[in-house]
């Protein structure tokens, strides 16, 4: 029992790796390790890239490996694709780029297929980070496409949170401004030589002046790179170690950002036990009568929640 | 008290989307609104239509329209946009093709945007269907990009799941094989006239030809249609109908369709009162002691879960 959390401790990746496919499969064994390791955590620093497909996440991340490396900083990636049935075939062909760190003993990457299940992608990023993190990586990166929830799940993991975009689909751009804005912590527009790209960053540092400062009190960045040419990486990685400084002068005994993080590993967690009890709903094995009252619609889903729930309240 | 429920069953179309605008709020009366419609439900029959951007959803929904109307059914349409930062701005535009219904009061199209939250797209859907069911609509449309989760938060409320493809984006094939399977009760390749139409259509019959059969018996059609020109459109409507009658033909007394249904709705009202808890947690207003532990890793999120969520099992 904790056997393979011992070995992750130890910084077995295998024993990671197994782990991790354990997990997705919701073993109760592994979920117990994951415990484990969680308590011994707390080192790592954590980025989440997000944006569309094409924007250059896969270059940028293995840019800032390259980067983090040279200040003998050791770095893992969790590349989480939410599995949509649509598109996102390229994706992991563009991960190969990676593979150049293959032979690298401080670099370590993973990619993460998850079903399209509710809590799914955020359930294996806050898995991967808690494995991660127990193996005394210094900095882990969240790779996972902009698409739907995605991002907003990456979000509650990381600490420093950036998205990327690019010009090139500069029609966008009133899209981009209402829900963004929201989430990243930084924002990048890569591949800065296309046209158009000057123009997003001042309409985007435009858009951010005119809304109200963060609770937090931090402003967030926007960048210019071509990660291709390892042109602005630099000063990205400035940022982002300036977002983890002002993270840390924020903590008292735990900062914000913390709370926000075992928040967000909490809701994959309740998710899972909803699925549970929900299945156990409709097999007749938790609350036969009720259940059968709303399927006759005597009663209603949210007379039932409320049964449900109030234990909760 | 219920008044705005009694207006909605009386098929005040303003009450109804003034009754949708509050669900979107959580408005508590607004829930118990709905929970009256709810007791009323059960007649409509639901359509979900789910697909990438570009493929004519919106357009084969106007020809939906058209055909369910000219057997004089009523139809209400629900198009979610599942408001993601990225893309989609296009989405609205594409549905003033179906204002030419806009003098038909046989006809209510209502779009919704919902937040990047979890559970919000799927709140909304079984929100809608709730009201435009009680208001005795014949058929319930909804219409969602497929993105991220959108899909499979769709296949919960309805009972006849469309997937719109095209042939456009055919070097996709493979991850459309991958998840789509499972959602979809008809496929339909749309734009027919595009290349490539013909072969995507039969490597998609095949890819379901291998699948181990469905459980509950249904065999998945794979159509052409060309809904821009209403070709296809009439043996689309036969399809759906089958779908319709094999789920009664199914029923003892609730069928399968109707248990999923509730269980995808009640599901977003648990997604609510965990949101609900975890707020309770952090601002320190539920189990203080507990959380504190967990922030500070003397203990770990599966095993405040695990306490939290004991009584649910």
């Amino acid at each position: 029992m904790g056997a393979l959390a011992d070995r992750v401790l130890a910084g077995d990746r295998r024993a990671a790796g197994r782990l991790i496919s354990q997990a997705e499969r919701r073993d109760p064994q592994a979920l117990q390790d994951l415990g484990i390791l969680y308590r011994h955590g707390g080192h790592a620093r954590t980025i989440g890239i997000t944006g569309p497909p094409g924007a250059g996440k896969s270059t940028l991340v293995d840019a800032l490996i390259s980067r983090f490396r040279k200040q003998d900083m050791t770095v893992a990636v969790a590349a989480v694709d939410p599995s949509s049935p649509f598109s996102h075939g390229a994706v992991l062909g563009d991960r190969v780029r990676m593979m150049r760190h293959a032979d690298d003993v401080g670099v370590l990457v993973r990619s993460m297929a998850t079903r399209g299940a509710l809590g799914g992608l955020s359930t294996a990023i806050g898995d991967a980070i808690t494995i991660f993190d127990a193996m005394t990586f210094d900095i882990i990166i969240v790779e996972t496409v902009g698409v739907g929830q995605s991002e907003t799940d990456v979000v509650g993991h990381c600490e420093a949170v950036i998205l990327l975009q690019t010009a090139l689909g500069g029609d966008d751009i009133q899209a981009i401004k209402a829900g963004v804005l929201e989430i990243a912590d930084l924002i990048v527009v890569n591949k800065k030589s296309a046209p158009g790209s000057d123009r997003m960053a001042r309409f985007l540092r435009e858009s951010l002046h005119d809304r109200p400062a963060r609770a937090d009190g931090w402003t967030i960045p926007v960048l210019l790179t071509e990660a291709s040419e390892n042109i602005g990486v630099n000063a990205l990685v400035d940022a982002v170690t300036q977002r983890f400084e002002h993270n840390r002068a924020q903590d008292d005994r735990v900062s914000v950002t913390r709370r926000r993080q075992v928040a967000a590993h909490l809701m994959t967690l309740a998710d899972v036990e909803i699925r549970s009890l929900t299945h156990r709903l409709i097999s007749g094995q938790a609350a036969p009568e009720a259940w059968q009252s709303v399927l006759e619609r005597r009663s209603d889903p949210w007379t039932l929640s409320a049964q449900l729930f109030k234990k909760l309240r």
